[in-house]
């Protein structure tokens, strides 16, 4: 891993869930960090997500779509973490539109920025396994078929290629990341927009039963702390340039298992089974996990948080600052 | 097949390559045919592709990234064919975010406007081979994985999957056909934008040599009525409705037997063989050649015209009207 001590550092979405912790870890290896952020108050970003590095950061407020700022900043940077983006998949669907402008075209400047201004930067994607769709067979690897289900999702699988093919064609070295379901402290806890366990944490912490859609189907979470892990190995490690990686945590767990954890974590609460509503039915995904053995081999990933002990770590952080995510 | 007499049909890139030949068929066949175009003069429309068929069709001039008169043209149609469409390689690098507009933000547009205004349209889509980037193995079926090598690729990859996706979630009766290298009358000769047969046989016109890239490289073929009658076909049989299906052709066959071909074909002419230059290089994607069973299967599609009889007419066609393609 090379050192970030003194590294130029840019992260889009930096005041988001995984920018503003990944923030936390390199102010930490001593790198010198800028954050970009618009505030979008659908988005999860959070001015509290970085209390306390208020000072040992730079905060830049703009949007991924305004080019112009854009060019200037990524001038003179070292790395590129590139974790801006829409997210909500009905958001997407209600507005293909605008997450076409935050998902695709905003990324095509911020690489032709690099092309023409920095193309030394290396660069980290956040991708996503939405845009695998229902899968064909479990664990899912890098070479399933990608058929999206989502506009987000058709969206985000453009905007992982386009820094594949910017890396092939101009050897502007960037990978991708297909982040899974990552959770932790400084997520977005006030709606299911940047994930379910979300809103699950802040009905439980407001003594509220949260719902649970269907509630058999199987999914894999990452704590925060090792997605971090992975971005940074992603950063600094040449066999990275190029490749798209899956992450996953173990072990795969229903919906239903899932509440009963957080609840006895919690110490109490309780949710309710509901049918999965007709709109969200058509673009179920079923079970979903990943296989991460890529990952793994290339860059010697491995996730190291148990489920129990980060959604331990979850709950406690935000059982002591609630009101800063209401 | 259904009846195409008395139709509503709507033909985005009317006076293009595909467009054109499709309308005069759907004229033939009775249907009320209204082409969409315009007439970027990089792209592939041409006034002259309608020769004779001015007054059997409506022409309207307009871009299709003109939401307000797509939102009007695409109301009381039966049939959209969506033909409109960046597809330069190279202009696609150049310029990222004209291809985007083209390809991605375009086809959201008339999606929303199908869902909006007229969600009993039936919708065929023109995809394209190239979204599946350098072959794994061959022939190659439609559950290769997609890994375009370029940017117009990623975007045509997108473009295809918001159709499928508006199939799947609004049942707006949609497919999309990934066209190999479709050639005949009323194709672009001008430059390569449209495919790299059509400058070989304006310079076999001129008596310019022209130049073969490699060589040593197998494509498929499709003329263009055999295309025509898998549009037609997609748009007509409840089958095809959500599916993507290749096109193809026989037999695969090396650019240099090509060349050879269409000098036979010709009667004269001659090429020079050369090194793939170093910028297409990076995108060169080797041998490709389809599997086109399942549209075979599914449809009842198999190519008719063989090779020799394709370029035949192609070159008659062109030496009798080569002053309207320059």
């Amino acid at each position: 891993m090379i050192d970030f001590h003194g590294s130029k550092v840019l992260i889009t979405g930096g005041l988001g869930f995984i920018g503003s912790n990944l923030a936390y870890r390199l102010v930490e290896l001593g790198a010198q960090v800028t954050l970009i952020d618009s505030l979008i108050p659908e988005y999860g970003g959070n001015l509290f997500n970085i209390h306390g590095l208020e000072h040992r950061v730079k905060v830049n407020f703009s949007d991924v779509r305004d080019q112009h700022s854009m060019n200037y900043l990524i001038q003179g940077q070292d790395v590129l973490f590139n974790l801006a983006g829409q997210t909500s998949h009905m958001d997407s669907m209600k507005d293909p539109q605008t997450d076409l402008e935050i998902n695709c075209r905003a990324h095509l400047s911020i690489l032709e920025a690099c092309r023409l201004k920095n193309p030394n930067i290396r660069v980290v994607f956040a991708s996503t396994r939405q845009i695998y769709g229902r899968p064909d067979y479990l664990p899912v690897n890098e070479s399933h078929p990608l058929r999206p289900v989502d506009v987000n999702g058709i969206n985000k699988m453009a905007g992982e290629w386009y820094h594949i093919l910017y890396n092939n064609v101009y050897n502007i070295r960037s990978c991708a990341l297909r982040l899974t379901n990552t959770y932790g402290p400084r997520m977005r806890i006030k709606d299911a927009r940047q994930t379910f366990v979300g809103v699950w944490i802040r009905l439980l912490l407001e003594g509220t039963p949260f719902e649970v859609w269907g509630g058999e189907q199987l999914r894999d979470f990452t704590y925060i702390d090792d997605a971090v892990e992975a971005l940074l190995m992603c950063a600094s490690k040449e066999e990275a340039w190029g490749q798209v990686f899956n992450l996953g945590g173990e072990p795969a767990i229903t919906l239903q298992d899932l509440a009963e954890m957080l609840i006895h974590v919690h110490g109490q609460g309780q949710y309710e089974t509901k049918e999965f509503p007709a709109q969200r039915k058509k673009i179920d995904i079923g079970d979903y996990y990943s296989d991460y053995s890529l990952i793994s081999t290339t860059l010697g990933w491995q996730p190291t948080t148990s489920l129990t002990e980060g959604l331990s770590r979850t709950m406690a952080f935000f059982r002591e600052h609630l009101d800063k995510y209401l």
